[in-house]
């Protein structure tokens, strides 16, 4: 095989997985937002062969053949290039270690998994989805132990979704924002901040709905590229920078609730939006890894919908939605509402500061399951122990509990700690930014656009064109470091409660 | 090759195929529904895809030796797997036509063609969609003439919806609506019934949107199997009987055209809905032609919807939805209103007796388009004629005249006669059911479960496994006659207006 002929080859494989997992991405978005529900029982079918397909394309011998035709001459070829091919051997080592019919057999029983957990959580009824979880874990556990018999499992699954993150990283990092916060929240937690009116007033689910257009319109979601739907819990999706999808959850009683999980959305949105054209439609649309995915959602999520600076065009905005609710409304006042914090029992509801834990919590249980010291059957009783001894709060039910996350259902072991390890880059990133410009000055301003153009320059626009370090190292300017994250929120909660 | 051999390589392809129908037909409706507009830009790419995977799957060699082993020795094969292999060949023949690049390259002009022609409408901007509309029709006479080449293009056409449909039996079909119905239609005209007040009072959208629920739980419509969205033109999809999707359109000043528009396409979705368990994830789930599947809505839209009996419950939910707006209706009122009839510009809200003029014209036009007779630049102008000459009105702009409906931008040429086909058919069911157990006594109950039992039996159940005319004589008791339909329509307006 020529240069040439293997280039052509990665090519067509390229434009085939794109177009199955275009496929499959819409299948999976319709699933979650409007498919009826019984939609499931065929649709697991389907994706079996769309990943069969997949499958087969990337493990076939021609392509591993073109792979290494590519790979041992790499002086002679473009980045882009290069990196589909690094990318997609990845993928084919990641594929090749099951054999097809169990790689099927797993994607079908995550499309089963999910409809089961809907159910359950709905339900509460932690036992129906357990034999779901034990087959999942099974089924990792293997395919870690296939993948690098000399890694430790967990090790295995970190990596698949930030690359090179394992224990011997993340146990310091999770230990250090441990001790740092904790006494942090403890003091805060003795020291309540009075909660604004507003806050317990009702917000109706058509009026939410509005509300979430004006938040995605400030925050430069172009509304012919990016939709919104409803979900029981919000996710992004979508296959590529012209189709990209948002979810939501609406609580009448809260509106903050889906307002942060539109914000949160939307920046994982803006990564998406933001990849080069010339990307598109190949392996390298999309983001580098999770982690740094997170860092952007988490990134206007908190650093910048959490701000002071924000407050100001968000007032407005709740001014001219929720013109009943607010009149008694002021700025110091939604900053408050906005960072109250305290131990809570929803992830995704946490505020800026105890997240970090709810995280932690996750980290250490999968690391558990995964090395077998915990079983699916002694979950519950754990994660409840753990919630109660990390944040002192009591878990009613499941539901609120070991069920809340969908992540389990699909497959995601090892994912949780992108959000913090994304929460920590973004901190880092923010001061970067300020060495640009006056961020403060653009966001109070109600203008975005700056910050997204500088994410956009140093992270968005490259997909996976840059390895992941590479990209961090730019936009960070160092690397990671625990500290500066705890610092940022040391500083943050320290002037807001006062203490 | 065996008959063992041949019948599993069958199923293999069966299931392949159905897999990438799913697929495409997820996309499909996601496009139309809540997909972000510009993503069309890339599903173009992905159906061709998907596309190009059918056709290799069904027009390849194997295939065609297995289709051969299985129809030679018919008699040793059962009933269903005979009648998959004959739906496979004939698919096979009809994508045989094209060679492959064109096969894709259609698919993808259909995509375009539907998000330029959505755009056309809204813009009442003919000339965009021209073009499209143009390179469509040559690729549907090329394929015409390539299947072919003896029998009229149209007919070619016509039997693609309507298996055997053909000019010569269409022709008089129309001309004696057309000789039956104008005299009655025009007299109608000349004796107006006053118009019910509750058709001029504002219905907001969301609470059309609890109506429509209301509706379909009338009509038996499984909500765990049958979701609803919204969007430009009404339509049903959906991949399979646990995954219906049928779509409206919201008018807040027309309460009467999304409530009908939800009963049709509810038809429909019956029909989908009841097609036996053990004909999914086959060639043989879904409807047997299209004039059959529109027999099914357009029966629940008119012979039930339209009644007098179903006026009782009808009237019932409207109390109880729009209280405010239906104060002053009574039952006569609701069914005059709902069966006014005068001559008008949009198919979809026409009346059931001007209804299938609007067909015939545009069977007329198809035809003279396809033959040559008429180039996509005069269409608009005779399309405007046929509209004065047959129903008396003006149009006044291409939204409302040559650009209302979607099937031209989907390729779907030849198949407006199914409408009145199934029209036609559904008045003759209606006979043979009354001869079963009385209608309108369980229609008046709201109690819709035996008209949906007896058409399951006779027609939902089957899904394509019996052949169109054995179907139809089962369910209509005899052949086609358009005397009956007009008799029937006749009856109805005699008394309605007191002629």
């Amino acid at each position: 095989m020529t240069l040439e002929q293997a280039i052509e080859k990665l090519q067509q494989v390229e434009k085939a997985g794109y177009a199955l997992q275009h496929a499959r991405s819409v299948l999976y978005v319709d699933g979650e937002t409007v498919a009826p529900k019984q939609s499931w029982k065929a649709r697991g079918e389907t994706i079996g062969y769309l990943s069969q397909l997949t499958y087969q394309q990337t493990v076939s011998g021609e392509t591993g053949e073109a792979l290494a035709v590519i790979l041992s001459s790499q002086e002679n070829v473009d980045e882009k290039t290069r990196r589909q091919a690094e990318l997609m051997k990845e993928s084919c080592d990641v594929m090749h270690v099951l054999p097809l019919e169990e790689y099927v057999a797993y994607s079908q029983l995550l499309n089963e998994a999910s409809a089961v957990w809907h159910e359950a959580k709905i339900k509460s009824d932690f036992a129906a989805f357990a034999p779901y979880l034990e087959r999942i874990i099974t089924a990792r556990r293997r395919f870690a132990a296939l993948r690098n018999p000399d890694a430790p499992a967990y090790d295995v699954l970190l990596d698949l979704y930030e690359k090179g993150a394992c224990m011997a990283e993340l146990d310091p990092f999770f230990r250090i924002i441990r001790e740092e916060l904790s006494p942090l929240i403890a003091e805060v937690s003795a020291h309540p901040l009075p909660r604004p009116a507003f806050m317990d007033r009702t917000y109706p689910t058509a009026q939410q709905r509005m509300f979430s257009e004006r938040i995605m319109a400030l925050q430069g979601l172009d509304p012919e590229r990016c939709s919104i739907g409803e979900t029981e819990h919000p996710f992004t999706g979508g296959p590529n920078k012209w189709d990209v999808r948002i979810t939501t959850h609406y609580h009448e009683d809260d509106v903050t609730a889906s307002m942060y999980s539109v914000i949160h959305e939307g920046g994982h949105a803006l990564y998406e939006l933001g990849v080069a054209d010339d990307l598109q439609y190949t392996s390298l649309a999309g983001g580098c890894t999770m982690g740094i995915h997170e860092s952007q959602s988490r990134f206007y999520e908190n650093i910048i919908g959490r701000s002071r600076a924000f407050c100001t065009p968000l007032l407005k905005i709740m001014r001219e939605v929720f013109p009943e609710q607010t009149k008694d409304l002021t700025e110091t006042d939604l900053y408050t509402a906005i960072n109250l914090s305290a131990p809570s029992l929803i992830r995704t509801q946490a505020d800026e500061l105890t997240y970090p834990l709810h995280v932690m919590i996750r980290y250490e249980l999968e690391k558990a399951l995964i090395r077998g010291d915990l079983t699916v059957a002694e979950l519950p009783a754990s994660w409840n122990e753990a919630y109660r001894k990390y944040l002192g709060v009591t878990v009613p039910d499941d539901r609120r509990g070991v069920l809340q996350d969908s992540h389990w259902s699909t497959g995601y072991l090892g994912y949780f700690p992108s959000y913090t390890l994304g929460s920590a880059y973004g901190v880092q990133m923010l001061a970067q930014m300020q060495q640009s410009f006056d961020v403060w000055a653009a966001v109070s301003a109600g203008n975005l656009r700056p910050v997204t153009e500088w994410l956009g320059q140093r992270i968005h626009q490259y997909g996976k064109l840059k390895r992941p370090k590479e990209l961090l190292l730019n936009a960070m300017g160092g690397p990671l470091d625990p500290r500066a994250y705890t610092g940022y929120l040391k500083k943050k909660y320290t002037e807001l409660y006062q203490l």
